[in-house]
């Protein structure tokens, strides 16, 4: 992970925003468009009423602010923003770019995005633009480099929002010719030449060989199984392009608005781009959180996605930028969150380094696609459950000003994540369609989170030498340099806990020669003789001893779960996928051994804490409670 | 509903058609361009012996009767048109534009239709037409004016059939290009300025403000929801367009024959066209039913869409157009119907209402998609169990000319049914997919069907005033107007159950601003706060009483199903989906205090009883046993 | 059944290839292009270990042979032959041409196949070409000739190996221009005149009678269920074509190397190819035999499988080309086989009358799409136990080289398949979808495979007259004068099985008239006045008996399995699927009466044997133990 260019001015940046605020932020995407002038007005009355201090501005502004091409009207934006500021509510401005106007369609047809089956996906909903249209990108830094020219030193402004959700919607791939073109630029940037490519790609398997760059395209419907390599590297390709979408709003308003810090808002965590290859872009990682209130999984599965989310900014605190106060609109069936579920779902938002609890949105549409998608101001007004939840978490937030940019305590346990790897793991023709990375990531990281166990996530280029110890579910795919360093952390003292289906290919996804999973097999002191999915969906590896001890075993006595003490550390393996118990039980004896505690011990069940500690080091501890039950906490 | 313009000599019209009759109506599709002379001849004879009086001819005959562009060949037409005749059998004919001839497409490929993802639909099966097409509509006019100049005067002719089953099939939709035109036009006539339009599809939502007409194309294939107005905006123009072709062709036929009535068959009934628009523009109503043997619920489900029929027409008399005298083709298991089911429906339908009992096809096809339906004559010819049951049906229906005409007895109940809400409500992004009006009418029908209650299907402008009891099942869009006129109703002295997610958006899909159920607060007495859809597909909502009682309530005691006294009138709202039983319950209490009653009284379970009038006034009960032992009935 | 042309001339060549052999052909498809000289090197050190004797070479070289059109280079091939030549192993050897280089794309795009939807399938996995494309076909037939000319003498070239599994992938069916145009050729030569194409397609239903041939499309996607004998045309077509492609290859090897054999490899039985108009062109039948670990049935469906190729070769034995040796890579989940299990399937094949025993492919690949398909070689290299029982099943095969060429013992049962009718029974708006061939001919199998009744598997044109029993499942489209032959078959002595739905449709899928089954009513004494579907999936007829007597009936008392003496012989019927245990105790029962034995009697259960006579006429009983306990058999 290298950072970006201009991060030496980040902590200048951060200022800008942090100065604009006095308690975490608060707030939510605020829509004036949509409504008159009186509810303008009442707006700001419950706004203070709820004790909001910022809202993000302008997210599907494009089409009132650029009416036709060229043509800027940003009058009505002016007043919002003066009010706001009157009003002491700081502005996360987007650049409204996520959404074109139909007009962008209409002159520029090739903007719109192709599928892998040549169809082609027209405006009406929104993201209707082809990751790699220049017509787009130019469009769009345009539009931003007007906002910035106009805000730029406006009181509200304090942070731009470029775009919004990256890679949400299906226009994340696009097959067009223009995608086609750039695929094969990419490939040639990446290759230098073809042969390279026939060598990465294993062409000589199907008589896949190219001859020029000319010859390939995206991977768009094919008779069978597509390379896999090429999907691997088109995946790549097209995390790259929209970051470079990202980049190229970002450019224009560095020039301009070089004191102002830049984010944009990552959806929840999702194989669509390799985030850990944006976040040195970002001044600070944005994060909207969706958890399905019908899922009793949802809460644990929220925490690992904080984790992520503060592991991409390094262990900073980071921006909780949507949720929902209650029920969304896009699920099949759209549960409502009861009474105080939302509190608890902010909470551990904040717990987990979140600096703000911002909702999408503030006042629930009258139509579009997401009228049934709850707000701050529900459809029934402020007199509701909902509204009344949201101002007492308001004021709750209000009398915290010392959680504000206060640093999540350091983790000693890390969980590693990498995103080549995840698109590779789940690539077709593979043993198992049933193995997949973040089943496996979730299945590691629950015995830890329900433990109280602060974990970090890292990816394959951390420094891995602060952790006690490192959890590495399914790494499937990885470059030869890169287990090497896993290796010497163990080696210098690290506590490894690998699990299957690790090692087996490289960055190509060519399996590494020498025997599963050849570059850990020194390490593990084991091979991998053959994969056994079962036909329930259950995972089993033909494990040979070369060095371990089987700690655990399959029916017929054979190793399941292995333990080599290695150089200084220790390194495990799990050739299975064992139930919750079996899961939980490993791990805390994993943990004794390496010696990794919970943050606060003796909570109750279902009972979690993480720590904050302020600017002058003072602990925060805040514990939350997953249950409907009054519990009691006694400080140690 | 608005008649059409000629329907003050719609009278005299069906007079042409009743007095060619002389008892109900027997016969069906009769395909003889498939069959050779010696069969044409048998079919007289045993046309005669099963008192077949009417049949459908030239569903199929487009590519025969104009084998070229402009080439017509009437001569076989003619011969059995004369035949008929000869025999004493009336005759539906048909203006053979369903299924064009492969010319149209080889000569103007442009009449194909179009999906919302491009995909171009062939010839090769039936209805490859785009329903906006000036080409396909010249076409069949031509022919129409070509029939009605050739036949308008022949003694056979009962009653001209328009088309076939508009919108069965997947062209009621076209995304084509004439499409989009005329989708722009259509959007133009209804709007009349862009703004305007925006304000209704709510466009300043995702930034989907459109500058002009030409900037909005139909709802194709997009990547993420797509705008729901433009949705429900493309619904009412694909009935509407359909409505155009069939009233180019009546335009003709009324022109050549003003004193033939005419009609096109409906098919089960589904969201795809708006038939009570299309309603006043058909002399008489015309039914497929097709239940399916293996579904027990398919009685009663008949019998709601024999009501919709009765309601279509305002409470006249129509005709069965086609039923199966056993197995269809087209489900996945097409089960025969056993003994005696064919006689129970076709009852059912004659106790409903029709005039009619006809059956696809007389005699069935030995090539062709669907050489498997059965028919009146099946491949194994006369001597079968089929035939024989068709020969005594025929001699029943003949035993009772008074019921030819004879009026359905006026009920006192009535189901309000609007085929915009029905759209509306069941586009996607809402709060749960489970909630869907089919199902909800269909629970809401089933006690009163059950227990002889007769029961009129209205739409949302029809006069409420006659009725004691008034249903509404999950009215989700509603204009202000119509809610005032449900509210008046009530206020009168009527009596109202309305069920959950009514009243929450108006025409253009707007949420109703004040509270849900807007509209509906004052009259129901309280307020929905939220919805929440259960896990497992239930429906319950929060509510708030501001006037009405609990009268039964969920488990944590808030309201679940309310009365509210209003005006002279009493509002019912249920706010959950009972089960049957309870319903059941809920229904003969609401009956009860409306005092709404059985046709007949004390008939045994799975009995139920209707009545129609003789042209004397004279009831007649019609008494159906839908189990498969003998029942005694007392006469009252 | 007609033979190719040059089918006089096999037997000698059929001594070309057994002449490179002294054992049963024991390799698999060898590679080398995607490895380097070391592990060539270390390639012929194992193989000869291992008893290698044939291998398959270059099925996927095109791109490497050919990197530019018309550039060949076959240097490195020359090594590999000599090299196999060297150390004794035989080459079947590949035209390469299943996988065209992408510059064949690139150059000519019209040779990339589309879908019924119109979808254009693109290069990057394999068979991206349109089975209809002239420059497919060219490009395929230069290369054939000029590896024909390069090593029609050289000593390793024991076989030609056409083409690799045709019809496999999608590209089996295209839609394009080229193929439409081709479709309408192949119309006018079956139908010559347009007439005759819409009698035998009953196109006066749904109007589709067409004025010419240039006005037909293949079965594109249509609003509705397309025309059944367009279907049904169009998937001979399909089959037609693609055997045109082998047979333009195999005209130019033909005339370069009459001497040398020809085959290509068939895939699974499956609907696609009508195998049985493949069969004479081939010299010696070739099967790709992949069964699923994870299925219980899989070793009886195999020996069916096994028992199709034995009847497409008229008894001779064949070449079992593919198999895996433990897990594939192509299903959800990819089960090994476990201990013992690649042997059991083995000699089931050698059983069943194969002459190789060869494995997809020698060395698992280190990328690609099937590098988790398992292979002689694996990742984990020779120190495993897959190649540990490769290694010890080529010592066994070895061992017996009276096997080579020996026999298959002539079965006293057959069992009749025939595509067409396949075809036609599987298409759409049929009485149940539950009806598929496959399903009804194992049910049938199954009882005589697992009594070890040796069975063979016969065309509709087969002599009959040397079987004792004849069962005929789902003999569902059959011409009056196939039906006239298995009459006469019955009438002569024989005993025939015929089960449900048989007898209903010509070769045009035109129902035959005279009452269901028409052309068998006489003989099997009954007629069939019903089908009925269940709800669960089962299938019952309403028999009307005409002279059969019933053997067993249904709950109602109506028959449901029949048994009819007729001439000499005996026909039963069965109107319905029995449960396995019924079936076995039926074919018992007929068995018995039709004095046909077991191979083997008294094996205990699960264990099967089968038999083949060698040179000498020495009969071997191979006997299959499908436990994983040992059994005792005694000598008979």
């Amino acid at each position: 992970m290298t950072d970006a260019p201009d991060a030496p001015n980040r902590e200048s940046r951060l200022r800008h925003f942090y100065d604009r605020l006095s308690t975490p932020g608060y707030g939510g995407d605020y829509n004036p468009e949509q409504w008159d002038e009186a509810t303008h007005a009442e707006d700001m009355t419950l706004m203070r009423a709820a004790g909001v201090n910022l809202v993000t501005l302008g997210i599907f502004s494009w089409a009132k602010s650029e009416p036709a091409p060229g043509a800027y009207d940003f009058t009505w934006l002016d007043t919002h923003m003066d009010r706001l500021a009157e009003n002491g509510i700081a502005v996360s401005l987007a650049t409204m770019t996520a959404s074109p106007p139909a007009w962008l369609a209409a002159e520029h047809p090739q903007t719109l995005p192709v599928l892998a089956d040549g169809t082609r996906l027209y405006p009406g909903s929104r993201q209707h633009w082809c990751p790699s249209s220049p017509v787009y990108r130019d469009h769009a830094a345009r539009l931003a480099g007007k906002l910035a020219e106009r805000y730029g030193d406006h009181p509200a402004l304090a942070l731009w929002h470029i775009g919004n959700e990256y890679g949400c919607h299906i226009s994340r791939h696009c097959h067009c010719e223009v995608s086609t073109a750039a695929f094969r630029d990419w490939l040639r940037k990446r290759y230098g030449d073809v042969d390279a490519l026939n060598a990465a790609w294993s062409t000589d398997f199907w008589s896949q060989r190219y001859g020029s760059f000319d010859e390939i395209h995206t991977p768009r419907t094919a008779p069978s199984f597509r390379n896999p390599t090429q999907q691997l590297d088109y995946l790549r390709f097209s995390s790259d392009e929209l970051l470079a979408c990202y980049l190229a709003e970002k450019e224009v308003l560095a020039r301009v608005t070089p004191q102002v810090p830049v984010t944009t808002n990552f959806v929840p965590v999702a194989k669509t781009l390799d985030l850990f290859s944006w976040a040195p872009h970002l001044d600070v990682i944005s994060y909207d959180s969706y958890p399905d209130p019908h899922d009793p999984a949802a809460g644990r599965e929220t925490a690992f996605c904080y984790d992520v989310m503060r592991g991409l900014g390094g262990g900073r605190p980071w921006l909780l930028m949507e949720q929902a106060p209650s029920a969304v609109n896009w699920r099949k069936r759209n549960g409502r969150k009861p009474p105080g579920r939302m509190r608890l779902d902010s909470w551990r938002a904040v717990a987990h380094g979140a600096d703000s609890v911002l909702f999408f949105q503030w006042r629930q549409s009258r139509g579009g696609a997401e009228k049934y998608h709850s707000a701050m101001v529900p459809h029934g007004g402020p007199d509701t459950r909902i509204h009344r939840e949201v101002r007492e978490l308001g004021a709750e937030l209000a009398d915290h000003p010392e959680l504000l940019g206060s640093r999540p305590l350091r983790a000693d346990a890390a969980i590693l994540l990498d995103w080549p790897s995840w698109w590779a793991l789940e690539l077709d023709a593979h043993p198992s369609r049933d193995v997949t990375l973040m089943s496996a990531a979730l299945a590691h990281h629950r015995p830890l989170y329900e433990a109280s166990v602060a974990t970090d996530v890292v990816p394959l280029d951390a420094d891995l030498a602060p952790y006690k110890l490192l959890v590495v579910p399914n790494l499937y795919a990885v470059p030869t340099a890169a287990a090497e360093r896993i290796t010497a952390y163990v080696r210098g003292g690290g506590t490894l806990v690998m699990s299957y289906f690790s090692g087996i290919t490289d960055e190509h996804d060519r399996v590494h020669p020498g025997g599963y999973p050849a570059p850990f097999r020194e390490l593990l002191g084991l091979t991998v003789e053959e994969f056994d999915p079962g036909p329930d969906g259950s995972w089993a590896e033909v494990i040979r001893l070369e060095g371990a001890e089987a700690v655990d075993t399959f029916d017929d006595g054979s190793p399941a779960v292995t333990r080599h003490p290695y150089g200084e550390g220790t390194a495990w393996y799990l050739g299975t996928r064992p139930e919750p118990e079996a899961m939980r039980a490993l791990m805390d004896r994993v943990r004794e051994e390496a010696e990794v505690h919970p943050v606060l011990p003796g909570l109750p069940p279902s009972t979690q804490a993480r720590t904050r500690l302020t600017a002058d080091g003072t602990p925060v501890h805040i514990v939350l409670n997953d249950t409907t039950a009054e519990v009691e906490i006694r400080r140690g």
